[in-house]
C-alpha cells in the first residue's frame, strides 16, 4: 500500500525526532532515525544510537523483529539515505533489501563519498521503489553539521558567549562575574558535553585559566584546544596539568617557538601547527585539519564550540566561520564605552559584510534569555 | 452575598485586563479597572478611558445601568483605590456609596496626597465592607510608572535600543543601518506613540538629525527632549524646523548661553535650565521637572523613553535611573573592539552597582528578538 503524501510528511517528522537521540553521541557519523510502516500503522523504529554501532534502518527492523512483525512489503522513511558500503557495519541499503521492504522514503540523499546517490540506485536495482527530498527542510536543519563537514572539510562551528543587556563582558573595571545566573550556565555545560572541541584563544586562557570541560557529563568529552598565534599557555595552567587526563590542544602558528611546543607536548598537549600568521586565515587552516582525520583525535570533528575570547570570535567572525550563536544575555545594564563587548576585532566593518543569520530558539533561564541563531541556509 | 477569595482574585484581574486600555490615554491620571459583580455574575465593567474624562467606577456603574442591572448590594472591584476629592470629576467613592454597593475590593491603596487611603475611609464611614491588596502585585507592577510619580516626583523611564547579538549599535567604520528590521522598528514607534517625551543627547541629535516622531499615529504625541551640556541643536535640525507642530523641549545645562537659548525660544523650542552641569545630577534635575507641572506641558510626566544615545544612557544607567528597558537584538554579529555599545560613559564600575532587573517579556519579530526588562520591585 503507498502512503499518501501528507502521511509520508508525518511518518518522516517522526523518524527526524528520532534521529536526535543520536546527537553527541554518534559523531562523526550524522543522526538518522528510521520507522518502519506498513497500512498505515508503525511497525518498527529505530535511530543510530552510538558511533560503531547499528545504523538507523537496522534497529528499526530489529524492532520490528521484537514486535513479531515483518517488513516485508512495508515502507521504511528513513532521515538520510542509506549507506551502501561497508564501513564499521555492513550497508543498511542492503539490510532493507533484504528484509523486502517495497518502498524507502529518504529526506535527504547524502553527500558522503562512499554514498552519495549509491544507495538511492542499490535500492531501486533491487526493484525498491525510493521517494527522496520528504522532509527535506528539516532534515536538512538537522543534518547541517555533518552536511557541512562533508562538503567543505570542515566543522560546524558554535559560537557561545554571555552578555548584559548591553551587549558588555564586563564593567570598564574588568569584573566579569556574573552576568549571567546558575542555570543558565547549567544551558552552556549541557552544550560542552555534545561537541567534539572547544576552543579559546590566549587572551581568555590568561584572563581566566579555565578547564573548559563540562560539568554534569555528557555524551562526548570535547578536546580542549587553545589558539596560541605567539604566546603558548602556562605549564601551571589547569588546562596543562590536565592534559593527560583530558584531551587539550593547542593551535600554533609559525611564531611559536619549537621549543614551546615540545615543552607542551611533553606534558601531554598535542599540537597542530599551521602556517598562516594572521588570525583568520590560522584559523581557516585550523578547522580543515579539525575537519579531517589529520588532527589528534584521528577522527574528524562535526561541531566546534567557541567559548571566546573577543579577538577569537572576532576573527571567526570576519571570516565568515560562525555557523551557529548561542547568545546569552544577562538581566544588567553596564554601559561605560571602555567596557568589552563578546566579539573583538577585527570583526566586520560593513552590515553587507556580515554572516546572514536566523534566529532558531528563544528560551529564558530565570532573568537570563538565551538567543539561538544559525546561519542561514541558501535554498537548495 | 460575599465572593470566595479565589474569585476575588478572578474579578481583579479581570479588573486590571480592562485597566490597559487606558494606556497612554489616561496619564497623567492612574489606568483604573472597574469589574461589578452580584451573585457571582458580572453586571457592569468600565476602565478609566480618557485624561478629564469619567473614571473607571464610574464607568462601571454606567454599564450595569445600562444592562437594566442594579448595583445595590453588589461588589466592586477596583484595581486602585476610589477617589475621594473632587479633580476633574466629582468622587468615586461617593459615587459607589450612592450605588449602594455593599462591597468594595480593592488592589491597590492610592498614594497620592489627595487619596491615600481616604477613600477607603470615605466607604468604611458609609458602612460598606472594604478589602485591599487582592491582586496587589499585578496591580502594583501596573502602575509601577504613577506609584514612581506619586512618590518620588519623577517620570518612569523606559530605555529603548537596538543593538546586534553582540550588542554594537555599529560597525567600527560607523555604519548602523539597519540591524534591526522593518517590524522591529514598528514596534518602537508604537512605545513612541503612548509616552509623554522621548529624549536623546546631543550626540544622536547631530549624527542622526532625527524627528522622534510616533509613525502610525498614537494615543498622544510626545514632547521630543534633547539634552544639552554645552552645545545646542542646530536651527535647520529637523527637530527645532518642525517645534512649532510638535512640541520640542531642550534641556539646558549652565553652560549654555543665554542667546542660544533665546533663539531657539524664537523658534519654538521649550527650554528646560538645569542647575547641574554634571549629566547624572543633570538628569535627576530634569527627571524632577518633568515630573511635577513646571514643565512646558504644565502636566506631570508619566513615561519618559530614552532613545540615546550611549551617552546620555550611560549617565541615565550611572544615575540608577532606568525603570524599564526594551531591548532589540538584530541577527547580526558585528565585533570589532571600537564598536560602540548603546550604553556608554560612565556606566557602572562594579556590577553591584547595576540596577536590579526583571525580565518580563521576550517576543519576537522575525528573526530579531526584544526583550523587555523592568526594575526590580522591592517586596512591599
Amino acid at each position: 500500500m503507498v502512503e499518501r503524501r501528507d502521511d509520508d510528511e508525518r511518518w518522516m517528522a517522526e523518524a527526524i525526532e528520532l534521529a536526535w537521540g543520536g546527537l553527541g553521541r554518534v559523531e562523526p557519523n550524522p543522526m538518522v532515525g528510521c520507522v518502519i510502516v506498513r497500512d498505515g500503522q508503525l511497525i518498527g523504529r529505530g535511530f543510530h544510537e552510538t558511533f560503531g554501532q547499528a545504523h538507523a534502518e537496522v534497529n528499526a527492523l530489529a524492532d520490528c523483529k521484537t514486535r513479531g512483525e515483518s517488513a516485508c512489503g512495508a515502507t521504511a522513511y528513513v532521515t538520510l539515505e542509506p549507506c551502501c558500503h561497508h564501513g564499521k557495519t555492513p550497508p543498511c541499503a542492503d539490510a532493507l533489501i533484504r528484509a523486502e521492504v517495497s518502498r524507502v522514503v529518504v529526506a535527504a540523499v547524502d553527500p558522503f563519498d562512499q554514498v552519495d546517490g549509491g544507495g538511492v540506485c542499490r535500492l531501486r536495482d533491487a526493484g525498491i521503489r525510493v521517494d527522496t527530498g520528504v522532509g527535506l527542510s528539516a532534515a536538512t536543519q538537522q543534518l547541517a553539521a555533518y552536511l557541512k563537514r562533508v562538503r567543505t572539510g570542515r566543522p560546524w562551528v558554535i559560537a557561545k558567549w554571555a552578555m548584559s543587556m548591553d551587549g558588555r563582558i564586563a564593567t570598564t573595571s574588568g569584573e566579569s562575574q556574573w552576568i549571567t545566573g546558575e542555570s543558565a550556565r547549567r544551558g552552556v555545560h549541557e552544550l560542552r558535553g555534545r561537541v567534539d572541541g572547544i576552543a579559546i584563544g590566549m587572551g581568555t586562557m590568561i584572563a581566566d585559566d579555565p578547564m573548559l570541560t563540562a560539568r554534569g557529563g555528557g555524551a562526548r568529552t570535547p578536546a580542549r584546544i587553545v589558539f596560541a598565534r605567539s604566546r603558548v599557555p602556562s605549564l601551571n595552567s589547569r588546562l596543562v596539568e590536565s592534559a593527560s587526563q583530558t584531551p587539550a590542544w593547542l593551535v600554533a602558528g609559525p611564531q611559536v617557538p619549537d621549543s614551546e611546543i615540545d615543552r607542551l607536548a611533553d606534558h601531554g598537549v598535542k599540537v597542530i601547527r599551521v602556517q598562516s600568521s594572521d588570525s583568520v586565515s590560522m584559523i581557516d587552516e585550523a578547522l580543515v585539519r579539525f575537519g579531517s582525520s589529520d588532527n589528534p583525535s584521528g577522527q574528524p570533528m562535526t561541531h566546534l564550540m567557541i567559548e571566546g575570547g573577543g579577538e577569537l570570535l572576532g576573527s571567526f567572525a570576519a571570516g565568515d566561520q560562525i555557523d551557529e550563536c548561542h547568545v546569552y544575555v544577562g538581566a544588567k545594564v553596564i554601559g561605560g564605552r571602555a567596557a568589552p563587548g563578546p566579539v573583538g576585532d577585527p570583526g566586520i566593518a560593513k552590515l553587507s559584510d556580515a554572516t546572514g543569520f536566523s534566529l532558531e530558539m528563544v528560551d529564558r533561564f530565570d532573568d537570563d534569555v538565551r538567543m539561538i541563531y544559525r546561519r542561514t541556509l541558501s535554498a537548495e
